[in-house]
């Protein structure tokens, strides 16, 4: 006989957005049952945000002291590889999710273990993980399931790639040893970050990217400084290259490497190999077939997070499997503005935007709590590497492609006395991208150190949308760093 | 015969504040002559702001480098003394003030060196600084004379204390070598600042200070805590005492120590004794019994920094002798606005407040470019001690003084995982003052390792008035610190 549970909400997956709706729902009073098949606390914890942030932290501190004169001198060895790598064991609690669970548990969230799969409208399956797929509950939903899966590394149809089991972000963050040599397919974020991160543990690294720059979704001058840095300390990047194949290594040597061809006719030599060229939705094995939805695919969401294509309005996607921006800090505001709305429409607030007629007037305004308006508009985004990368809303090229009338205003952080302060010799870029027509910028990118905190201006200017002679007023404190926005202004000409 | 020269604009004083009304003015293609009688820089660069951070940055990041694992085992050192004053006189170009020079006359300003003093509207003499006060050139100005001369060090009336030739924030600044210890008058961010750089460099350090705690302006626990990490590091703070007399050093001693006696009875004894109590405007030569004006008062201006009580509307003050708020980048902003005013007025395009029934309706507008505005609601500060310290706005005790329906809002940054990965063990504390009735921050105050950097999103909520639901769409990276705040407004009930 199969267990039936009731519960107002079911929660799949149990990364930052999964916990943030979870939060947000018990704190209000509903029943919420979270089911994770992995460890509480998912990717973001365990396998990428925090493990590659504690990986990265230790050699960019080491790099800014040795860049202060009177500081430097106090340094005279290397960073220990062995106490970074149990610096970031302690912050992925050594791959144990006891604290997380412990937290949601005490909130009053129902935690059930297990692979969770809808089995028609409101109604979650839990199978056993160890395999055997036995049945372990069912789950009846009265208000809302929410979906939050996550994305896995997708692996492409590479000759020999699979068979070679490449690392993954996951043995990417995770490794209990720095390679001797390790070759990276991807020039994103993830690539960038690990790339940089484990030629700081003393590997050596090649980069292999199909376009002409490294993170080329951002603003060119990024990674056109960022593979001038990586070229200067040794990092190789090899552009406008594809790999063809992955030769089998040869067992009959002592660790033997890869062998990896390129569709130029040359080869890398690496002991490891990092894939890195996307991200793949986790939504093939949640049933998704039973309400009318297509298993593998992205869900479609509207701006309540409420899963389209599906009758009854019942069911909601937040972080990565929407496809709205693969970030956490996107995927923890959507849960917020996710859960805002189903409690809104469990107290009858709030209606459903597919049912034509029925929404009062006011219910879908944009800047509302149940909604993650900003989306559309200001997705911010760090890189960790060394420099820090820092972006939110659009390149010159996205919106020119938008027909919004630009204005490209550029900075050069070296002139800066604060940044000058911060590390003798400091180098770094920002620009603006400014709407001429409503006098708002629309998006900023910066590259430097510790440029990741002086973002979130730009995000408030733009989400806010501040007219520029306004924001003039909102005066940065001599002599810090974030003196960067009022040089950007007067290079406007303000 | 004395030399006359007409410019359009002269501007006395050739800090900050007067750099940026110059460089702004001849932009325009107004004529501007530029007096000083010191180094051309002024006090915030030679003798204040960037050699104070110049000396506090390196103790900073050899504290931040050995409270990560795995990079402070590359610390084996200590900090180099030495070292570190020579980057501080670095970064004063050795108290040479050529570039700064250069750079204002490449831009087309005119540099005129000596004591300058108003005779009269529209005229400024300036005498030669050589002691005989021999005029050198009378300037006869078309539009406008600038006050930007500055402040210096308030030397209180205490029995003995002018004779032994006290430290102020330019001793303490200029030091060629670290005293053996230090007492310091004073408590607000000089005091502080100072203690920490000199305690950094091996001086023994006493604050004394006549309150209850040390920057008593600032919300509570920021003294608070500051004092207990002082206490920690064994930098002696004595509160509710004053200081009754210094005696004369013993020169028959080798480098003979003060005495220092308080009114509780106790005593001091230190090297140097840093003076640190206030400041007192620069303005007892300038002439001001010729226009109708007090010499040695703090000179009153409107929000376009032109002086009040001046007939004909010809003389501005900007920077720390209009009192408004002494910080370099609030003179640096009135500068701008002072600048935009004196321009626009030129060109007959904005008339003059106190001229009443000639002013067109717009021309104050709050938040025009001619008028600085945001000194009344939003001036930021950021004390680069160890912790630092940032605030913006009003204190709550500020808020509820001025009868604003207040909520405070507290965020303990230790738990914020961005603070972690940057310092392990972080400590740190934010808080947002909320007007209830209008649903914006009126205030924001954070002490913590590296929060200068943060406040800059709070000056733009206040001083742009955003409504806390639309800052609410705002979204900080992960794992940034700059998601304090996030978490600020979460707990604010968002």
């Amino acid at each position: 006989m199969v267990l039936e549970r009731i519960y107002d909400v079911v929660v799949i997956g149990s990364g930052p957005s999964g916990q943030t709706v979870s939060f947000r729902l018990t704190n209000t009073g509903l029943s919420v049952a979270l089911v994770e098949n992995e460890l509480v606390g998912g990717e973001c914890h365990f396998w990428a945000c925090i493990p590659s942030k504690a990986l990265l932290r230790p050699p960019e501190v080491v790099t800014e002291v040795s860049e202060v004169e009177g500081a430097k001198q106090a340094v005279h060895g290397m960073l220990s590889v062995e106490s970074v790598l149990s610096r970031r064991n302690k912050f992925v609690d050594q791959w144990d999710d006891s604290k997380e669970k412990r937290a949601l548990e005490k909130a009053g969230v129902t935690i059930v273990r297990g692979q969770g799969h809808l089995a028609g409208p409101r109604r979650v399956i839990v199978c056993s993980k160890n395999g055997d797929n036995k049945d372990i509950v069912t789950l009846v939903v009265t208000q809302a399931v929410v979906l939050s899966t996550g994305s896995r590394a997708t692996i492409p149809n590479v000759k020999g790639l699979t068979e070679t089991q490449p690392w993954t972000n996951r043995d990417a963050t995770g490794a209990k040893r720095a390679p001797n040599s390790l070759a990276i397919m991807g020039d994103g974020a993830v690539g960038c970050e690990m790339a940089h991160a484990w030629w700081s543990l003393g590997t050596k690294v090649t980069v292999i990217s199909k376009h002409d720059r490294i993170l080329n979704k951002l603003e060119p001058f990024v990674g056109e400084r960022l593979m001038k840095v990586f070229k200067h300390r040794g990092i190789s990047v090899r552009t406008n290259v594809n790999v063809m194949e992955v030769e089998p290594r040869n067992h009959k040597q002592e660790h033997p490497p890869l062998n990896i061809r390129l569709d130029d006719g040359t080869a890398i030599t690496a002991n490891e190999l990092l894939v890195a060229v996307g991200r793949t939705p986790n939504t093939d094995k949640l049933g998704l077939e039973t309400v009318g939805l297509k298993p593998g695919d992205w869900i479609q969401v509207d701006d309540t997070c409420l899963a389209e294509g599906v009758e009854g309005n019942w069911l909601y996607a937040v972080g990565d499997i929407n496809q709205r921006a693969l970030l956490t800090h996107i995927g923890k505001y959507q849960a917020r503005a996710c859960a805002t709305a189903i409690i809104a429409r469990a107290h009858g607030s709030l209606t459903y935007s597919t049912s034509a007629g029925s929404m009062p007037s006011n219910s879908y305004e944009p800047w509302n709590k149940w909604v993650a308006t900003a989306d559309h508009v200001a997705v911010p985004q760090v890189i960790f590497t060394d420099p820090q990368i820092a972006s939110v809303g659009l390149t010159e090229e996205g919106a020119r492609s938008l027909k919004i009338n630009v204005r490209v205003v550029d900075y050069e952080i070296d002139t800066l006395q604060g940044a000058n302060l911060h590390t003798d010799g400091y180098t770094g870029h920002a620009r603006i991208i400014v709407n001429e027509d409503r006098h708002v910028i629309v998006g900023a990118t910066l590259i430097g150190p510790q440029v990741g905190e002086l973002l979130h201006p730009a995000t408030i200017a733009i989400t806010c949308e501040i007219p520029l002679e306004r924001l003039w007023h909102a005066i940065p404190s001599f002599p810090t760093m974030s003196e960067v926005w009022l040089h950007l202004l007067e290079n406007y000409g303000l």
